[in-house]
């Protein structure tokens, strides 16, 4: 016996997102069916549309609504324009805009230089990073703002090697110790890096 | 900041399915940005779907098709029409179904009672199965397949106070250890049912 047909294929939707299975899928099925219908549609209808209508900034690469290309980032101009932070994704962009603590200018790379994967420097947002920054000299700083990963910071060290010569300043963040952390539990490359940081008070 | 409007939308309903927090949600709002184009429209059009064209079996109360009712198993004469298995909703007739080992009727609660929640013997599919057994003297046996939990046995002890005074044989799932259970880590209440239920060799 199978499900009907419309659940089968609703099920083998959700399936297809990471970190579903065959169970999740249809506990998740089950649930729409028991969903307000305005949910569904609008459920529906956003699926379609972000795909639509979710498009890259021209310029830095971050996700924008078509109707609004450049960014709304890009597009401030009482941002700082002379600061870029680099960042692998979009949600990373997210994650530094609530810390409320950074007001320059992003650019998205979309992934990082990953040998492993196939990934080499022509496969992210490399060469429009390049190109932004001869043509705005105003810019003094290149934030390196990637995962504190192998394949990130041999991206961040790529990135410097092509900068640096031109003069800019090139930054990467701090590693150290998280806040809240308990040093008996941080691992060793963590630690090491927290004690040659170190920070006078 | 804010993500563009589209992905918001997408994350908020993705938000309101069971289990799936705001990270997560977001997680698989930027997986659909990634997703091939035709496994979203399938999605979409798979949410829709089944809610227009599913629809409840006018005899059992199992989820079928629009276009199938009575739903496959009511309208497939060559089951036995004598027994009619109660569960408490779809799902547990696609488990039963698996075992291969059932070749009956089923009819679907779709809840059972629960007077925590307010829901009464009228709030279940129960009126249905009164009236079904009425009209059909065939049937000789209602087994009632609930969970095993509190609500369900209740509910099953409420179906038999109604149904036994017409003679019909009544019959509920065996309790016992799960098969590969280790009868150190059993909970008690399992294993006194499975001393009082011991089968003869």
């Amino acid at each position: 016996m199978q499900y009907p047909k419309e659940i089968g294929q609703l099920i083998e939707s959700f399936s297809k997102l990471p970190g579903i299975g065959n169970k999740t899928a249809t506990r998740l099925a089950f649930f729409v069916l028991n969903m307000d219908n305005n949910d569904v549609k609008e459920f529906s209808s956003a699926l379609t549309k972000s795909k639509e209508d979710v498009t890259f900034c021209s310029i830095c690469g971050n996700i924008t609504s078509r109707d609004m290309n450049p960014c709304a980032i890009c597009s401030d101009s009482s941002r700082d324009q002379t600061t870029i932070f680099v960042v692998e994704d979009s949600q990373a962009v997210m994650a530094i805009e609530n810390t409320n603590d950074y007001h320059g200018l992003y650019h998205v790379l979309n992934g990082v230089i990953n040998p492993m994967q196939g990934i080499g420097p022509n496969d992210i947002n490399m060469a429009s990073l390049l190109s932004r920054l001869k043509n705005h000299p105003e810019v003094d700083e290149v934030i390196a703002g990637l995962d504190a990963t192998p394949e990130g910071e041999a991206t961040s060290m790529y990135m410097a090697r092509l900068i640096k010569p031109s003069g800019i300043k090139m930054t990467t963040l701090a590693r150290g110790l998280s806040m809240g952390a308990n040093l008996d539990y941080a691992d060793s490359i963590t630690l090491s890096r927290a004690v040659s940081g170190r920070i006078e008070l």
